[in-house]
């Protein structure tokens, strides 16, 4: 079995990435900017926004960082957007959900621009997606697909189960997973709520991707031997060890788990490093402006 | 076994909308008027068009064919799209593939203004289809799900394998049959020329829903008794004893698969219909400006 350490290839990643920005710098191009709106004083996305913050310093990226109070109206926020839209030296922008139930989340991702979209959440960076053609990528599937690339994770021809069909995990991972590329060219199948047939399903999978958000869903008999085990689940557990007073579990039973699996990652340290480093590879692109002008 | 009447449904909904649109313009509304490009001379699409033409007729539209040659320039192309966007007549238009080598389709389908993409082709009409927004959704998959309705097939928690994954049939299916929706909410899998499994896939599926354009692909032994089988294959395959020198040759093995079925489209006179009348669907309710304003 082997642990896939999201945390050592997403610092390696950032790496290559601060190298290219000095390289960028050092031949009088411009730093990449990434500018991130953050709402209200919810504790997960104080902590999403502030790795954020630090790994666009590790990237060599300058960063802003855009505070609201809770009681925001919509019509500011949507003026800050407009305002990032149009200020030429922020290359991507995100706005960290989610949002007050007040503030139509919808209604702010279709307000940004797509170029600037890093997210990758608007309707034109999902389309293209699906038809194949570049775009932002939704950072957690691509972060995946990362990580099944340097772990040289074969994926043509094999059944891979994606357990959800979010619009930010579940069915971009879906289309990666399908497409014509490597990673990719797997055979996928969609489990979520409805789905009668989730542990047979499973049980013949040659990948899993967990991404439905309940702690220790997939349990060992779930899972045939040799499988790939993906655990996008990183639900908050109180665990009165921790001085946070919580602990982030998977929607995988790891340790009955683990020992079946050729490769599997573990939560903290695994899916979640390569979601931040995959915003960093889209403010990269962004900045260099290598998908859109 | 119950033979899935495309043929009656689609006239049925012919009417329907024919209905509608005489009360539109009776309370002093605007005919809803679809314009179509046909480049070329390619019998398939010629066949298509008039089809297309003939089902506005019938619905109480108003339609307009623009014709060009084969060795159309994609700037001249590109201006009657921009045209066609600009006229306040035109609710909707398409233009029918292929186009001829020298002319980029996607710059094509990317330079309609999506709100008038009543083919659902355009990257913003497909993003807002994987997230689950109003939007143009694209012909064959939307005629496909009418059927499911109409015959009132279940789907919720059942197990829909997609052969195929096609921009424009194979990936909308699959996103149109996992969606929180009825018909919807099934456990997709999407098979393709790289799945090792397919047959096995198709054995355990509940519905297949076969797209590869492969003649009599998918026989008996890959049904299970009492699936229910839609066929979208059209191959055009010689055939002396038709006046066109051909016939439309389905996916499915019909004769040795429909008793197994407990619903089946036959080929032609299944899907086929149902397509164009997506169509006219998207075009009614760009006339209405019921998604878009």
């Amino acid at each position: 079995m082997t642990l896939i350490d999201g945390k050592a290839v997403s610092a390696q990643i950032k790496q290559e990435i601060a190298a290219e920005v000095e390289q960028i710098v050092a031949a009088g191009g411009k730093r990449p900017h990434l500018a991130a709106i953050l709402v209200g004083h919810d504790g997960g996305s104080e902590t999403y926004v502030a790795n954020k913050v630090k790994a666009c310093e590790a990237c060599g990226f300058k960063s802003s960082l855009i505070r609201y109070e809770a009681d925001v109206t919509e019509a500011e926020l949507l003026a800050k957007v407009e305002e990032l839209n149009q200020d030429a030296d922020v290359d991507g922008f995100i706005v960290q959900l989610p949002l007050p139930k007040h503030i139509s989340e919808q209604k702010v991702i279709e307000a940004i621009d797509y170029r600037k979209d890093v997210d990758g959440f608007h309707p034109i960076n999902v389309g293209r997606l699906a038809i194949g053609l570049p775009c932002y990528v939704s950072a957690t599937p691509n972060g995946i697909i990362e990580l099944l690339r340097r772990y040289n994770i074969e994926t043509s021809g094999k059944k891979c189960v994606v357990l959800g069909r979010s619009n930010i995990v579940g069915k971009p991972m879906a289309t990666l997973m399908m497409q014509k590329a490597n990673p990719g060219d797997a055979t996928v199948t969609v489990c979520h709520s409805h789905s009668r047939d989730l542990k047979k399903e499973c049980q013949e999978a040659d990948i899993i991707i967990a991404a439905i958000g309940k702690p220790n869903f997939v349990t060992a008999d779930m899972v045939k031997e040799g499988a790939v085990v993906i655990d996008v689940g990183t639900t908050r557990v109180p665990d009165a060890t921790k001085k946070s007073g919580f602990r982030l579990n998977g929607d995988v039973k790891f340790d009955e788990v683990a020992p079946k699996c050729s490769f599997i990652t573990p939560v903290p340290g695994g899916v979640g490093p390569m979601t931040i480093v995959s915003l960093m590879k889209n403010t990269l692109l962004a900045g260099k402006k290598a998908i859109y002008q």
